[in-house]
């Protein structure tokens, strides 16, 4: 099978939203008017953020899905966007699986492939993903204002508890592995609660590199700082049961490293005036999102960790960086 | 260095047209009203589409040219770009070096670096590039008519040159090999002629897998045939004067090879109506491109090559798949 009998057989369909698919130089996209275009590029790269041998149905889920989470995170509808596959060989058991999961994302999400690129080389995936948003409505990470509330979707650490599994440095039941693992590999992009705190939220971001070093953007761009409360943040890994249970088995720091510094949540962090707070609620609501309150913002730089009694917890947990 | 003191230092430059530039989790474009957004991408993989040895400055020009040159294609005016960069390691004078190559394209297109994404892993570069095009008017590969003049800008087969003999197929004069490899390593992206070509051309695009494979797919998305003067293809190579003077070096049908099937031309192919021709000579002269007619649209699918007295050229000269 050559590059272009590829492309049409596994990644062209027609489009409705784009004045322009895939077949042409370029795209062409028609932002409705009034509208900006967000904007937002992922690459994964084998080995690095994924494994070898991973279902390719659920890479071609992640694949956009981790995309889809940075216009979730700017309150962003998705719209379309590109394919760039650098691929060893043409595998078509795996071009199937992989098409059918990221198809199944985009479908559920309106969002339309409109171009992209394929080439022979080491497993790359490459996804520029497209989104509207009315002017000045975008969710950003400069607006938090001390005394926000401080929020996160979800739940947090699943994914880093199943790679440590996956890497075979803890040992988990078959049951939690498995729970743990649609997390890391199947993430959910938090499209419909971005857009239901647009106008709500004062800042919002995706969490993956880890909750507080992907925290500290948001109070960097914000002039800002925050205590967070880790005794919420604890419970908020969806295995909390099964650790308590086991809870000799594990470093009393692991839950704090996975929940805290886990990597790979795809969850929104996100700011709120304490007077938004049913306005909040309601949008978790309407989004059908569980979102918890896990801290404040203060007007004093730095990053806080307190324990249920409001009492300082010593840290040192690094967010995730490709060359550090 | 870290990954986010790496995007600071060689990626992060204030925007002017964008809304948002780099640093949250989107970027936000705004097209002017009544405007289309062209988009389009290309990933580059070592040993594929460059040398383990190139220079970094070429590379990072190059990255931006094949994007640009897709823009040009459409007749869309460039706006910004996302880089998606895999790197083994920091080199910082590597990096110096391809952000050198990019930004001095960039600011020369006025084209603006808004986000994307930095990762480790086999060197890769995913651009995703963004241009402006009045709603109608871009140039697509589906608009030739029977009857029109076919075009071609620039010179054809020098990036083929060069590789053959970078590959030790071939041998050329140190000047020879100079040149040509300029040709391969920095390509210059048309986008003068491109938006010079709005409303005059009937179709477009970019040669970048070789003239006639390209050609093809201008065919077949207008429903078409062709027939192409080898007689003046051959001659628009630009070592065709040391190609002539040491003929018996080469195999007859090898300057066929490099102009017709060369790939990495990044020229403009295009067709417009004969009525145009004083319009196509002012576009040229306008956007200082030189374009060269090559042949004419037939209502007879196929694409038939010809010599200087009119007499049918065998040939079977494939153009650049990555799987085949």
């Amino acid at each position: 099978m050559g590059e272009f009998d590829l492309i049409a057989r596994y990644f062209t369909r027609p489009v409705r939203k784009a004045a322009l698919g895939v077949g042409d130089d370029c795209a062409l996209l028609a932002p409705a008017p009034g509208m900006q275009l967000a904007v937002s590029s992922d690459m994964l790269v084998e080995g690095r953020h994924f494994f070898a041998d991973v279902d390719p149905e659920a890479l071609g889920h992640k694949a956009l899905a981790v995309n889809l989470s940075d216009l979730a995170a700017c309150g962003a509808r998705p719209l379309a966007f590109t394919l760039a596959l650098s691929l060893p060989r043409v595998d078509e058991a795996w071009l199937a699986g992989f098409s059918r999961g990221m198809w199944a994302l985009a479908d559920a999400h309106g969002c339309e492939l409109v171009g992209g690129d394929t080439t022979q080389g080491p497993l790359n995936i490459c996804i520029t993903v497209f989104g509207e948003v009315p002017a000045g409505q975008a969710l950003l990470r400069s607006g938090a204002r001390p005394g926000d509330d401080i929020y996160v979707s979800g739940t947090l650490g699943d994914a880093r508890l199943a790679l440590e599994a996956l890497l075979g440095h803890i040992t988990l039941p078959d049951d939690v592995l498995a729970r743990a693992r649609q997390r890391l590999e199947r993430p959910t992009p938090r499209v419909p609660l971005g857009l239901a705190l647009r106008g709500v939220a004062s800042s919002a971001m995706d969490v993956s590199d880890g909750l507080l070093g992907d925290l500290s953007h948001i109070l960097k761009a914000s002039g800002v700082g925050a205590s967070i409360d880790t005794h919420i943040t604890s419970n908020l890994i969806a295995a909390s049961a099964y650790i308590s249970s086991a809870r000799g088995q594990f470093d009393p720091n692991f839950v704090h490293q996975c929940t805290l510094a886990g990597g790979d949540d795809y969850e929104l962090a996100f700011t709120a005036s304490p007077a938004r707070r049913t306005a909040v609620a309601a949008a978790s609501h309407s989004s059908n999102t569980p979102v918890t309150r896990i801290g404040t913002v203060s007007a004093e730089p730095g990053l806080r960790l307190v324990d249920a009694q409001g009492q300082p917890v010593q840290h040192r947990y690094a967010s995730f960086d490709h060359f550090q």
